[in-house]
C-alpha cells in the first residue's frame, strides 16, 4: 500500500487536483492519496516548506510528497526527486527542499530527466504523477533521473543570534486561527537562553512567558470573572516547536486573530532579549 | 476496514488536517478517514453539533467520530470516548456531545485517561488519533478510560413552546447556499401544530406554507414568464427535517442568500403561531 | 475496486458532502471516492461542465461520476445515468451533459426511475448514491432507467467562427491563479488559423502570439534584471487546451490575476484576427 501525498497551489475549485488524482489511480488504483495542503499562497515556497515540514513526518515512513508549487520545468527550475529521512519527495529544485532539508540531509537526490521534451504547463500531471507511481512501485530513484549533489539554496528568512543575549527572528506564516508562527525554534531558543528569564518583543507588544499550551494563561482556580479571557495575547512553542504569537480562542472571521490585532504580517520582526 | 471521520475548525491550509491523518495512516494503513467538515468556525460548538448531527448517521455503524473543536485539555474540558446510537466520537466534553446526544442517549462514556501527563497544545493528533485507532483495532473503551455517567450539558438555543398555538425559536446555522436553518424540527413543529394552519414570522417576513423541497414554489404549468423566479423567498423542511428559511436558487457569492437578503443571522428568532 | 467522483456546488463546511460520502460506504465500504470539486459557483452548469471535463478523463474506465449542481428533480430537470467515453455520468438532465458531451457522444442514456415518489429536496443522497452503487456492483443502466436517446441540450456561450480570418469567443472560467479561460480551444485555432500570424483582442489588450507553458515568455538567456518579470500578461493554450489569458505568477489573493487586472470576467468576448 502506497502512500503519495499532494501539497500544491492550485486551489480545490479547479480540475487540476482531481485529475491528477485520477492519473495517479489510473496507474496504481490501490493507492492512497491524501491532500497536505492546496491553498498554498500562489508560488509561496516559504508557506509550502512550513506547511509540509510539519505534516510529512506523521506520514508512513517510504510515503511519497508531491509538491506543485512553482513547479513549471524552466532552465533554471529543474524537477527532482529526492530520498530525506525515509520519505520521498517529487518537486521542482526551486528552494522548497532546502527549506525542508535544512535539519536533514537528503539521502539520495536525482534530477529528474523522463520528459522527452514534453513542453507542459501542468508539470504535476505529466511529469510528477508518473514519477511518484514509479517509486510507489518500488523502482529506483536512478531510473527516473541523474544523481546530482546539491540542491538548491534559497535565501530565505533565518533567525539570527545576534549576540549571546539577543535573537532576531521574523514572522513566517499565518495559522487558519490568525496566530502568527515565527522562525524562532524551541531548540534555538533553549539555545541561546539557557533558561534565563527574556523579553519578547513584537510589534508595540512585549511578552515575558512562552506558554506550551493555549489555556496555560487562564488560572481555572480563579472564578470565572476574573480569569484571563478570550482574546487575550500569548506566547506559546507551537504543535511544530515554533514560537508562535497567538490570541486565546481568536476567530479570524469575527474578533480577529494576533495578525490582525497585533498588526503582525508574514516578515514582521520579532526579537528575544534575555 | 475501519471509518474514521474528522470534524474541526483547522481549515484547510494549515498542516493540522493532513498531520493527523498521516498519524492515522501510521497506526492503521488500511483506515478510511472522511473529512466530515474542517470549516467549523473556530470554537463554535453548536456549528459543529449541527453539521456532525446531520452527518454522521449516514456512515456505517462502528464508525469513529474525531471532533477537533475546543478540544485542549483543561482543568474543565476533559477528553471523552462515547458509544452513541452504534458510533463513536472522541471529543472534548465541552457540550458539544449533549447537543448531538439530545434524542439519544449514549450507550457507554469514558473520560480518556492516556494522556500520561501530556503537555499538548496539539490533542487531536497527541490524544485523539491514539484513541480512534485503539477503538479501531477493536479495543474497548474501558481500556483508555474511566467510565463516567454524565456528560456536559450545553446550555444552547433551544426551541420553545411558548403556549398551545406557539414556538418560538431560533436560527442555528447558516449554510453554503444562504439559507437560514432555525432549531424548530417537522416532529417539533407537527406535535404543537396538529396540522393546523400556521404564520411563520421571522424578520420582517412571514411565510404561511412549508415546503417539502425547493421547487415547489414553481409552478410549472404556467408558462416560464409568470412562474416564481429564483430569488423568491421560500420556508421548507430541509433534508435533515429542520425548518429552513431559503432563497429559491440563491447565490452568496453574487445576489446573496436569505441570510443576507432578509437580514438573518445566527441567533436571529423565529417565531411560528398556529 | 470502483471509482466514484463528486462535483458539486455544495460548498465543504456543510454536512452535505461528507452525509453523501457515508452513504456510499455504507452501501459499498471498499469504494475509492474522490473530490472533484465542491466549490462550483451555485447553479452553474457552464462552470460544472468545464472543470468535470478537464478531470474525469484522468480516471479509469468505468468511473462514475455524480454531478449535483442544480439537481432537485422538477417536471421539468429529470435525472439521467449515461455511459459516455467509457465513464458513467449521474446528474440531472439539466444542460451539463450536453455541455461535456459536445464532442463525444453518449453511448447509452437513461432516465431514472427509481425514486418512487420521494419528495426530496437532497437528490444526490437520496437517488444518485443509490444509482452509482448498483453501477458500481455492475448493474446495468436499464434497471434503474428507461432508455432515452436525447439529452437537453443547453444553449450555451459557443465560440463563432465569422469569417475564414475571424473567430469570436468568450470567457467560460477564472480559475485559482485569476487567469482567464475562454471557450476558444486549439482545434478551433488551428482549423481556422491554418498556421497564420494573429491578433488577439481582448478587453483593451492584444496578444500576437500564443504560448505552450507560462515561462515561455521569459528569455532565461537574459540577465534577471532585463527579463519579463511576473506580472507579464500573455496567451497560452491550456493544460486543457483552451486559450488562456494568464498574468505570469500571479496570485489574486495580493497582486491580482488576469481577470482583476485586465478587467476580464465570465462571458467577457474575445476575438481572433488572421
Amino acid at each position: 500500500m502506497a502512500f503519495i501525498t499532494l501539497t500544491t497551489d492550485f486551489g480545490r475549485k479547479d480540475h487540476f487536483v482531481s485529475a491528477v488524482k485520477g492519473a495517479i489511480y489510473n496507474l496504481l488504483p490501490e493507492t492512497t492519496i491524501v491532500d497536505i495542503s492546496h491553498e498554498i499562497s500562489p508560488f509561496n515556497i516559504t508557506e509550502t516548506a512550513y506547511i509540509l515540514k510539519n505534516a510529512y513526518r506523521s506520514f508512513p515512513k517510504g510515503s511519497i510528497h508531491i509538491i506543485g508549487v512553482d513547479s513549471e520545468m524552466t532552465p533554471e527550475n529543474k524537477h527532482i526527486a529526492l530520498l530525506l529521512d525515509d520519505h520521498y519527495f517529487v518537486c521542482p529544485n526551486n528552494g522548497i527542499m532546502s527549506l525542508i532539508a535544512s535539519e536533514i540531509n537528503p539521502t539520495k537526490i536525482v534530477e529528474i530527466n523522463i520528459h522527452d521534451r514534453v513542453e507542459t504547463s501542468f508539470s504535476v500531471l505529466d511529469v510528477f504523477v508518473n514519477v511518484a507511481c514509479h517509486i510507489a512501485r518500488g523502482g529506483t530513484l536512478e531510473v527516473i533521473g541523474k544523481p546530482m549533489t546539491e540542491i538548491k539554496k534559497t535565501v530565505e528568512l533565518q533567525p539570527q543570534t545576534i549576540s549571546e543575549n539577543k535573537i532576531l527572528g521574523s514572522v513566517i506564516y499565518i495559522d487558519n486561527y490568525g496566530n502568527v508562527i515565527t522562525n524562532i525554534t524551541k531548540e534555538l531558543f533553549n539555545t541561546v537562553g539557557k533558561g534565563r528569564d527574556c523579553v519578547i518583543s513584537v510589534g508595540r507588544y512585549t511578552f515575558k512567558k512562552v506558554h506550551s499550551k493555549y489555556s496555560d494563561i487562564v488560572n481555572f482556580e480563579l472564578p470565572t470573572h476574573q480569569r484571563n479571557a478570550p482574546g487575550t495575547k500569548m506566547a506559546l512553542f507551537n504543535s511544530g516547536n515554533y514560537l508562535e504569537i497567538a490570541i486565546y480562542k481568536s476567530n479570524l472571521q469575527t474578533v480577529g486573530g494576533a495578525s490582525t490585532l497585533l498588526g503582525l504580517d508574514y516578515r514582521s520582526s520579532i526579537s528575544i532579549e534575555f
